[in-house]
């Protein structure tokens, strides 16, 4: 008999019938032996109504407001958990529904993005011994003040795997409306294959990409204490992808995978002074105002004396970022400045690189042949990333995804 | 400095422009240097979507699944109270939002109809001490397991009461979309008058009998803690009706008000056989099967072996009980079964009839002189309740407004 999380998310929980639909995965690990602790996302478009009410009424920019926002929106879990348990026990499995304050699940007083510091398993553990499945609402805690406390966009999943790694879980499994991780988008790249098994840092980097399937730290949380997750959908029988440890991949492909990103834009800033302190003066008042840089490429030109920098930040806060840019207060003194929205990321992803050279080569020179200028290239251990321009998006993933060997070998039968 | 409770209900946090302007009665009990408890229903229609969800999943015939139920539910004054506190804070008012669990507000582990068995003062008392308004989250507590529980249909006007009597409130502030209790439903009496003031007994007899301002139970509790309760409007800045207790009622009418209930059906049993324990056969198993039965009469016949037994039960349950009563199990032997969803209960309400001779005879001489033929007939100390064919009730509620004086001396200038 072994423990196993299930979580669902908004689109396998949208309504009744899902929610009944969902339960029924639940029923069949329990007829396995297994016990089961549930967590679940609130319905799908609950949280966007609640964070919209909550934005009618405030710009939320102070901790106060934050706390009553997260009273606010933590609600919506708080059904689900509820609908679930009745769903749980219309099918004859008597079941308790937890908020994040009845188990309690401690988190930092960060209202919004909270961190989990603690979960007490004694309550869970009573009611799992007498039989009950624990249907626990993704997303919340709470603080050390007594509030309702929420873990950011996607808070379930780390909801999820925390509850596993607390209560040593043989399986997480991550019920969504994708049946797994793909080398790359399939929307796009029609050849695209869905991955048996991903380890934990590529997942990282996937999902920090801009491949929106688990929270990025619920992806950490995972990898830290070594949970084993499986992406899968509620809509069939099939097994999803393993999250799995390096050691864990026999076979290392050179490039796993294959992210993009069409959110970020790229600002200039031409003929920057070149002086000590220049990158201080540039990214030290972003960062005061809370804006998220990414990519940063500086070139010196001819001269020495000047320098251009180009860097690239969420095109939801391109105009924050221009005006603070502009306002000069502590910036360096630049001729120009310009900006792009029309750009896209495409990271190619694979633990394979540590032990393969070339990879980059091989991308630079896969998108040359299309004639896809690189506008500006950053690279980590396992990825490389270059910002193109938009319009090639799709051309330069399907030559990448078959430039490196990623194809299915054929188109399978259905 | 006093402190005051306000309960917004469902019409008047419907959405969040009606949330705004309900933070202005706030602002104001403030800038008068007074602390408030703001207590809160869900937004209109909330729980109606949240209870048709719940009824979709199970039927709710167990405990178990009225705790789900519960859990469930609540939800809905915990969204409201968090965006009220939001409201409230961009007026600049610091405030806290409190579900039942954080106050901690205990009741008994009757899900989904709960009594409230003890309120924690400290920490609200702690919060109003720092100049904090409380925003509560009606309608709900926690029992002694430490689930979420709720007070039933209408619960929020009891934790508002409740919260006023805990607290040692000067006054419990009911707004609502009626400006006041009436002498009788102005929109099928014209000439109806806004009560200044009525007792609770009076309130709770209408309560009871269908003028739906307030739960009852809050009436009861109001009256129990002498709770100074007014109701009134949230869309006009005009005094309401004050609950008192019947000595502040300095000139006793000798009615008050007129109610009336469409929601009954009448059951009449002819010809039972006429036996000790004929009653207890009929009414404990519709009581056992959790029918309430209203009005009861019965008649002897010439005979005296046999008698017919009339009473009433909501429309709702017209089908169930008629079932009980078929079913035979335990019934006392009769011919013939006759039942009428047609009728209207109509009751004149007032303190006055302790001290007043003649009330039900000028109400039963009135209804004469309209042909209008009472069927049941039912008093206490302070109300008499009629049956009549519904088509009679405008009619019959408009003679008897005239006949006890209670008409609008002349029509109000706009």
């Amino acid at each position: 008999m072994a423990l196993i999380v299930q979580k669902f998310g908004g689109t396998s929980v949208a309504d009744i019938d899902r929610i009944r639909h969902a339960s029924g995965h639940t029923a069949r690990e329990i007829a396995a032996g297994n016990k089961v602790i549930v967590v679940v996302s609130a319905m799908a478009g609950v949280t966007n109504q609640l964070v919209e009410y909550c934005n009618q009424l405030s710009p939320l920019a102070t901790v106060e407001s934050r706390a009553h926002y997260d009273h606010v929106v933590a609600s919506g879990e708080q059904v689900t958990s509820g609908l679930m348990a009745l769903a749980l026990a219309e099918r004859g499995l008597p079941s308790r529904a937890w908020c994040g304050w009845q188990i309690p699940m401690t988190t930092d007083s960060a209202h919004s993005k909270a961190r989990i510091e603690h979960i007490d398993v004694r309550a869970i553990n009573e009611s799992l011994s007498r039989g009950e499945v624990a249907v626990v609402a993704g997303f919340q805690g709470i603080t050390a003040e007594g509030k309702i406390s929420t873990l950011g966009r996607g808070g379930s999943d780390t909801t999820a795997v925390a509850l596993a790694a607390a209560f040593g879980a043989e399986r997480c499994d991550i019920y969504t409306d994708v049946d797994g991780v793909y080398t790359c988008d399939p929307r796009i790249v029609k050849k695209a294959r869905k991955l048996d098994k991903v380890s934990y840092e590529e997942m990282l980097e996937m999902a920090s990409l801009g491949s929106k399937v688990l929270q990025t730290r619920s992806v950490e949380l995972a990898m830290n204490y070594h949970v084993r997750v499986q992406v899968l959908s509620s809509f069939d029988d099939k097994p999803g992808t393993f999250l799995v440890d390096e050691e864990e991949l026999v076979e290392q492909q050179r490039v796993t995978g294959i992210a993009y990103s069409r959110e970020e834009a790229r600002i200039t800033l031409v003929n920057v002074e070149n002086r000590p302190g220049v990158s201080a003066g540039i990214f030290g008042p972003l960062a005061d105002a809370g804006i998220n840089v990414d990519m940063i490429v500086q070139n010196v030109t001819e001269s020495g004396t000047q320098t251009d920098v180009t860097f690239t930040v969420a095109k939801t806060e391109l105009a924050r970022a221009l005006q603070i840019v502009k306002s000069g207060e502590g910036m360096p003194r630049f001729e120009n400045v310009h900006t792009d929205s029309g750009v896209a990321k495409i990271s190619v992803i694979g633990v394979g690189m540590r032990s393969h050279a070339g990879i980059a080569a091989e991308m630079f020179r896969t998108l040359a042949e299309k004639n896809i200028n690189i506008i500006v290239i950053s690279t980590s251990e396992i990825k490389i990333s270059v910002l193109i321009d938009e319009a090639y998006i799709e051309l330069a993933l399907r030559a990448l995804h078959t430039a490196y060997g990623l194809d299915a070998v054929e188109e399978k039968m259905v």
